[in-house]
């Protein structure tokens, strides 16, 4: 392809992409593609010669698109939103068309001083002290990875340099609500930790962990001989967006001198609201953090800030230092390799830059500040609805609710029968193409969530899904009412 | 930012990358900025209100162009190839600009179902058994972590699920070449295993892993009670392209019941050459095996396939379950997730998928060759001049060379005054902004590389940095000889 080509393939595609973002609102929202049906459309055998590329780009509309869930769908709920604002989409690709590579500062000097810049804007942005040094990961699962290497490292006095976590004399434990992210517990286990040296603490009522029982516990551990290690405050918990006491939980790290992380990889973006910052008090108290700004914020998918307290912490276990890496300038420079795993980095700032430039802070304040009023909208019609319910408590833009039926003897639906309608339901309303939901369990029982901000979804999508859901529920608890014969 | 403003902003950012790649033979390579300066041309502060996007298209020619490292530059001759074809810039842009993330195949089928197919061309393009299943990882550095992590659990009968690493009775030892790559001793201390459990193998002549050495150390390991537990094999070394004897480490490995790795990061790559595959001979008796696909052959960074023989041990370690991830698909689908550490995944196989289309498998062969000419071409120049020597066989496309001038005493230059004057022209080339190269340590004396790849470079501009060096060497030797009265 030569530059010619790619201007005018560019053209085609950035126009192909303008009309994909326009066309969302008429599309299924959740793929209707059966397993393997786009594996077997495709050649099993790579091509010999070269194709002509304008095939490649018709196999986007024939194969690509029908393939998808759409997450920038007005009507995507599930998960969490993954934004790509399309400020965002134009950094990335000016990242992906520089074809630069960040393994130290030399190698690229603007991608490592812009990604200084931005991360230190962002960490402005969520209202943190000046104490805190950024950098941006992949995503928030290798965050958490990296924080708890960090901490068995400290734990051990840098064991790394010696025999490892093996020639440690006492147990390595890890701390973290019973609903904290999958990532955690992976994390943990990934590290080297042993599942038997992951203690999940038990919540209260609102889903949060319970400072008292993490305290409880740390103390029996201590007082075992073992070496409490870590701990993982969730803000913004994956199914609820529960809070854990931040706060709380820092005095207790600071008490047995144990590393906190906190995990506000999707809440976190809502810190640029000084309104929503109670969630996280005490945030200074941790030793690292991780807010996502690929999801709510709307950067295109990856660009995960990572923050800590103390870099020099990060440097000594991620640092490397071959010859065949140094520079004549490393003295005076950051070079991010030795702040995370991969030797290689894309210059993610690029987009982080385009799109708080573009947006400005009181743009991306503006769009949290709607879909966290549409979101208090729908747990009002909820709560107003006989028969449905908001199981807790709407902190930013998720709304967990159940659909519990009387049934025949009077008693609302419940247990296994409940599971299976909630289920149903949500299912159906996700072959409807017509919304996505993705339901999770909460207190042991399924239930539907509905996760509000995609940048399109307005108050009429959430008044869309509304419906969608209502029929749905009905629809399933008159064809299990007939079947059952309720 | 509207649709009708993306389509105008795009057009105008693939204009100024399509401009950009055909300005940069006229710029100089490495980029000519101070440490901080590129940081003080920016505000410290974010702006609370949107910018005009014209300002930050602006501050591309203004502030980032300036502060780059050109790895597309045709006389970009540093580290390795990262080379970035523009079909691939473009399956990149339609990754960020369709803005899906693979979470399980159910969030966007066609994402892990084009990744399979791909993954599975470059299987084949790569001359490997239909025995292997691969998966796209970001970096080589993730993927030898994801392998060394892979080893210790099979080693320890999956210990995660107990008490981890620090319950093992039995030391785990992990073995490289003493020339391996930094990530395999990060990635052995971040899997817990201890430096001093690293066993780096010294090589031959050739700077190969010496695998006489190899048994003999595993062999004495065993005999005292420690657990061999990981090998890692190099093809196609960063210093010098040297190639670890695959199949005799193979076959120590199969012995010993110990994981092999194979780390072809970067040389792995030419192995859609029939002809150079003779230099990972043995590869099908390993566990499992890394491609950079961003490196040589040509797709945007980032983007490293990782093989495996047995996708079962990668899922058993990898894997998580929570409720909000679970699809009714889950039982017949792959989900990719579990076959890495991130949860969330771009869609990168698009860029990949783009780039073999578009290239087909001869155009990429028809490339690499012409690089190995290139670099056979400069090989002969250098050793047919005087004071001039090739210290390294040329097996791809790196030239490890040095200037070694004789001295007033009738002698080649050696030692420490040898390292001074190399690393003194390597430095002289590299700020006249005519080439790129980065040094590095062989055989314990700083050397010149010249890394053949990019995708522009024509035996003219190999002619041109030959000629570029040899000034650089002259003129530095000149200098000092004079300071030094010599």
């Amino acid at each position: 392809m030569t530059p010619e080509e790619f201007r005018a393939y560019g053209h085609r595609l950035v126009d192909w992409l303008a009309d994909y973002h326009a066309s969302l609102p008429g599309r299924p929202v959740m793929a209707k593609t059966g397993p393997g049906e786009i594996r077997a459309a495709l050649p099993s055998a790579p091509p010999t010669e070269p194709e002509d590329f304008g095939e490649a780009i018709r196999d986007l509309d024939r194969i690509v698109l029908p393939g998808l869930t759409l997450w920038q769908h007005p009507r995507f709920f599930g998960y969490f939103p993954a934004n790509a604002l399309l400020a965002g989409i134009l950094g990335d690709l000016v990242s992906t068309g520089l074809g630069v590579i960040g393994l130290s500062w030399q190698s690229s000097p603007a991608l490592t001083e812009i990604e200084e810049v931005v991360a230190d804007w962002m960490r402005q942005m969520l209202g943190l002290s000046s104490s805190w040094s950024g950098v941006i990961q992949d995503t928030a699962s290798t965050s958490t990875l990296v924080a708890l290497i960090c901490a068995r490292e400290r734990a051990t006095g840098y064991g790394m340099a010696r025999g490892g976590l093996r020639s440690q004399s006492r147990r390595l434990r890890v701390y973290a609500s019973e609903d904290a992210h999958s990532s955690v517990e992976k994390g943990a286990l990934l590290a080297g930790f042993g599942r038997e040296n992951i203690r999940l603490v038990p919540n209260d009522a609102e889903f949060a962990m319970r400072a008292d029982a993490l305290a409880e516990t740390i103390g029996a551990d201590a007082a075992n001989g073992d070496c409490p290690c870590a701990i993982v405050a969730t803000v913004g918990a994956t199914a609820t967006t529960a809070n854990d006491p931040v706060e709380a939980i820092a005095e207790i790290a600071k008490r047995h001198d144990v590393w906190l992380h906190v995990d506000a990889a999707m809440a976190g973006g809502a810190m640029i609201l000084p309104e929503c910052r109670s969630m996280w008090d005490g945030v200074e108290g941790a030793d690292s953090l991780v807010v996502n700004a690929h999801k709510w914020l709307g950067v295109p998918f990856d660009c995960s800030l990572y923050y800590v307290r103390d870099p020099e912490r990060l440097v000594r276990v991620m640092s490397t230092h071959p010859s065949y890496l140094k520079s004549a300038a490393d003295a005076e420079v950051k070079n991010y390799r030795d702040w995370g795993v991969p030797l290689g980095r894309r210059f993610r700032a690029l987009k982080l830059w385009f799109v708080i430039r573009e947006q400005g802070v009181s743009g991306l304040q503006k769009r949290l500040r709607r879909d966290m009023a549409n979101a208090r909208r729908l747990a009002e019609m909820v709560a107003a609805a006989p028969e449905w319910r908001v199981v807790a408590p709407v902190h930013l833009q998720t709304v967990c609710v159940r659909h519990a039926p009387l049934t025949s003897d009077g008693a609302p639906l419940d247990g296994a029968a409940l599971d299976a309608h909630t289920t149903a339901w949500v299912d159906a309303v996700n072959r409807s193409g017509q919304a996505y939901l993705t339901p999770a369990v909460i207190g042991g029982r399924w239930t539907a969530r509905v996760s509000i901000g995609a940048l399109s979804t307005e108050a009429a999508d959430v008044d869309a899904v509304w419906d969608v859901m209502r029929d749905a529920a009905e629809a399933a608890w008159a064809k299990r009412a007939a079947g059952l014969g309720l």
